[in-house]
């Protein structure tokens, strides 16, 4: 996604040739993953990347605006499952099928994100900010939850706030082991959390 | 559980009255949950119990110990729960969901040892051991849910270690919000795990 630099128009790219903005904050990403984000600095980022501390600062203003940055991709692809499902589908058991399948494919599409915002825990502003973010989704699905049961296409004897953090727990769990590249593709793993989450692994007599 | 050490018969304790092994421990691993492995030394936990390095070095032979004794306590009760399903049921869907439902009670029951073990990364060791006995747990609830499938009761449309893993992946993120003496019990959590994985959310026709 980032190595294809070479064959963008040179008048999108910001900084020394060969990093853009999106390169910068993929190894930025990477690095929080492995290292945490307080253990790494700028001057770490600049080393790995081979460029200048000013290189980095020329496109983010500072650690925590590469944070921001990251947080928001992650999380206004999940806000974005929830905008298009509306969209798409008519009863809410249809668009919480949707929702489920759309959050696996922004976890394996963005993975080192979704991996990062997961291991946001509120430390600082940005991060509090993010955290907001991702509560108001969770309720958003809960939300969602609710009314496909209410409209009889889910059971009754649920709790949705239970049910939805049992679900968004499977689906988020899948950072811990999914490797690009595996056996299982993202649509098969979204059809694995349907048939776990909506029609239950038990064989229909 | 452990503040009851008065009721105990004086024999049965070890160290510095008031602080029995299982005390020691269940301060460890507070200690080790809030601030990580690593960064809580012997020392930290002598002031947090006040008392000396020498006594805690009475029950636990050095830091190393302390966590094995820990993740073991946790690994012991989730191997348990494989060990009784396997005894009590005749169908291999009965003993998964007896399985499901009793990892959902050592969960509960054991919240800070579960969690602490499931933050081991395989640094040392301890942690390596540790790694290998969860594994050989996910590989015999897998072959469950192979069991279960090709006896007929689980769809047959499934990848049986993608599903172990949504499972457990589900259960697992219990630790991240449940709190003892919420509104959910453990019983009604283990039925909520339940009608989401196997019975499947959507009312049946």
């Amino acid at each position: 996604m980032t190595s294809d630099t070479e064959s963008r128009p040179a008048a999108a790219r910001r900084g020394r040739p060969g990093y853009d903005q999106a390169a910068v904050l993929d190894v930025a990403v990477a690095a929080f993953n492995e290292y945490g984000y307080d253990a790494t600095s700028i001057a770490v980022l600049a080393e790995r990347l081979g460029i200048s501390k000013s290189a980095i600062y020329h496109h983010f203003s500072s650690k925590d605006a590469l944070l921001e940055t990251a947080l928001d991709r992650a999380l206004s692809a999940l806000e974005g499952v929830l905008v298009s499902s509306d969209a798409a589908a008519v009863s809410a058991a249809d668009r919480l099928e949707l929702v489920l399948r759309g959050a696996v494919h922004v976890l394996v599409d963005e993975l080192p994100y979704v991996t990062l915002l997961l291991r946001v825990r509120g430390n600082t502003d940005v991060e509090r900010r993010a955290l907001a973010r991702r509560r108001a989704f969770d309720r958003s699905v809960t939300e969602l939850v609710g009314r496909a049961r209410d409209e009889g296409s889910l059971r009754a004897d649920i709790d949705v706030r239970v049910v939805e953090r049992l679900l968004f727990g499977m689906i988020n769990s899948i950072v811990e082991w999914y490797r690009p590249g595996g056996p299982e593709d993202a649509d098969q793993l979204a059809s694995d959390v349907v048939a776990v989450a909506l029609d239950g692994l038990r064989q229909r007599a």
